[in-house]
């Protein structure tokens, strides 16, 4: 029922509506009485709105995260979470699938105070687009960030990350190296080629033919489909780097599929350090990411940006490690 | 800034403020210019929540998940989100952690038409506790529900497939079947371990000393620790039916570390379907639940609803099926 109805059902203007609403003395008692009968007979609350005009505060925050499927997003939600309970904020997490339209629209939630600030784990590319358009909106940046721009962000050093990774391959003798990398839309499958690169060159290693394969997902299915087309090139790896963890396993159970043994014939080493990484055979040697600290930090910047706007934006790195188990 | 502030500033009555907002056409051009001016030099966009107040439409639809670490929930919301996007829809996830505090707080949004619609797949003990508060709001059970409440829902059959599991184990020669479980607040639960108790008494079986374990959470290291400690147990599992596929593949890890094969030693079969179950090694026996289906399912349910909030409610059970794999 609109703000209309309950006017013309209570027989006042809507303006003594919107005064009820927004609990303004000025209202006679009967008039307000019969106003709230009409708001509670018909099923219409509008004290929350009311209180949102008011108060501007919602108690909402927003994130933002492209893929729910990969459970990487899982443990930083639960980061987010955690320090938001503790000062008195729900989430509302969007799946944008990376994309600038649904990042726009959940936007217009909080220029239109639905939600009091949010955390941004979209590509930095879109990120980038929609810094521009977003003023003086409170949101910070996790993950995936602009160094040079405008807004708040904590994330990691990944190609200092993936560097370290392909130097342990390396190190243990291993010369064909591929990587299997995901869109580079985003900052860290962008970050985290220049550290593979590195890697090599430090070696003297050059990527061989057909070594650097992508994919557009992040699922355990694409992990598979891109090693099976890996394997089918004529230089075999000897190991793979993979950009996460989900598309390391897939990649392994493409290696077992082909009757190849993991580590000896090809070592795997994957990203992120999901808790699966340990529950898999052989298990997965991987950087771990501090993603529920990750959450936290993001989280903690934000409270500190909504309570002070004017503050400069700053960006954190926290540190990575590389976590040696049995598949590499 | 507040509605009152807006009003300070324009040198104007937060009710006419409200009527500018409102688009009331009672307002004389140069007071709207004022208010307006006023509203976009402060940021202070109240376009969308007077549309709401308005048209009492949001097009948000909100989907409350007791936990997002598992990655059973991830399938679903993609299905809600498909059919959320074809009809202009976008969604909003909470992790409610199954809290009745939670889902309260969330419930609030839809009373206040900051959301359209809700989906909840909480506990149905939860569920049973907001049916009562809800009154005419529009919400669909998914999952987890009360067959015979006021709320419309789909599901699978729980009983009936776990039935389907144990009596695959029991034709298979095995007799020492123990059943991992999660916390019984959640129907799914309660039904799984009736099914499973189903198919052993057809059997002329019980369930040997010690047989039923319980997890609070359902997490692969809760897998883990519980089949640890079922490990210990004087009589050994010769079978072990989970209820998720997290926990049956934390078990099979703490199978691997106790030095037991698996299926020879000790046979496994979990619940769900996720993809990672076709990933480990071996490949684990699982009911497949049709994820994807129950998420598109209960949108459509939903969005039916609204359209026809008198509708009668309905429940609908989807299909389950074994899938054989390496595991059993």
């Amino acid at each position: 029922m609109s703000i209309d109805e309950v006017a013309r059902k209570a027989g006042v203007s809507t303006a003594t509506v919107s005064r009820v609403m927004n609990g303004s003395p000025s209202v006679k008692a009967s008039t307000r009485a019969r106003v709230e009968a009409v708001i509670s007979q018909e099923g219409y609350s509008a004290n929350r709105l009311a209180r949102n005009l008011r108060t501007a505060e919602s108690r909402l925050l927003l994130t933002m995260v492209p893929d729910f499927s990969n459970p990487f997003y899982a443990e930083i939600v639960k980061g987010i979470d955690s320090v938001a309970r503790k000062n008195g904020y729900h989430l509302l997490l969007c799946d944008t699938g990376a994309s600038l339209t649904a990042e726009r629209t959940y936007f217009d939630m909080l220029r239109t105070r639905l939600a009091d600030g949010a955390i941004c784990l979209d590509p930095d590319s879109t990120q980038r687009a929609m810094a521009s358009e977003t003023g003086k909106l409170q949101w910070v940046a996790c993950c995936e960030f602009d160094p040079k721009g405008p807004v708040p962000y904590v994330g990691i050093n990944n190609a200092k990350a993936a560097q370290d990774a392909v130097r342990y391959l390396v190190e243990r003798g291993r010369r064909n190296i591929a990587f299997i990398n995901s869109d580079e839309r985003f900052l860290y499958a962008r970050q985290r080629k220049d550290g593979y690169m590195a890697a090599l060159a430090q070696a003297g290693l050059t990527p061989f033919d057909g070594a650097i394969v992508k994919t557009e997902g992040l699922t355990f299915d694409d992990g598979r489909r891109v090693a099976a087309r890996l394997l089918a090139n004529p230089t075999r790896p000897d190991a793979i780097f993979a950009v996460s963890d989900t598309l390391a396993i897939g990649a392994m159970q493409a290696l077992h599929e082909a009757g190849l043994r993991v580590p000896e014939d090809v070592a795997v080493i994957g990203f992120d350090n999901v808790p699966l990484a340990a529950m898999v055979q052989p298990a997965l040697t991987t950087i771990a990411q501090p993603m529920f600290r990750l959450g936290e930090n993001a989280a903690l910047l934000l409270l500190e940006r909504m309570r002070d706007p004017g503050m400069p934006p700053v960006g954190t790195l926290l540190d990575h490690e590389l976590i040696i188990r049995g598949s590499a």
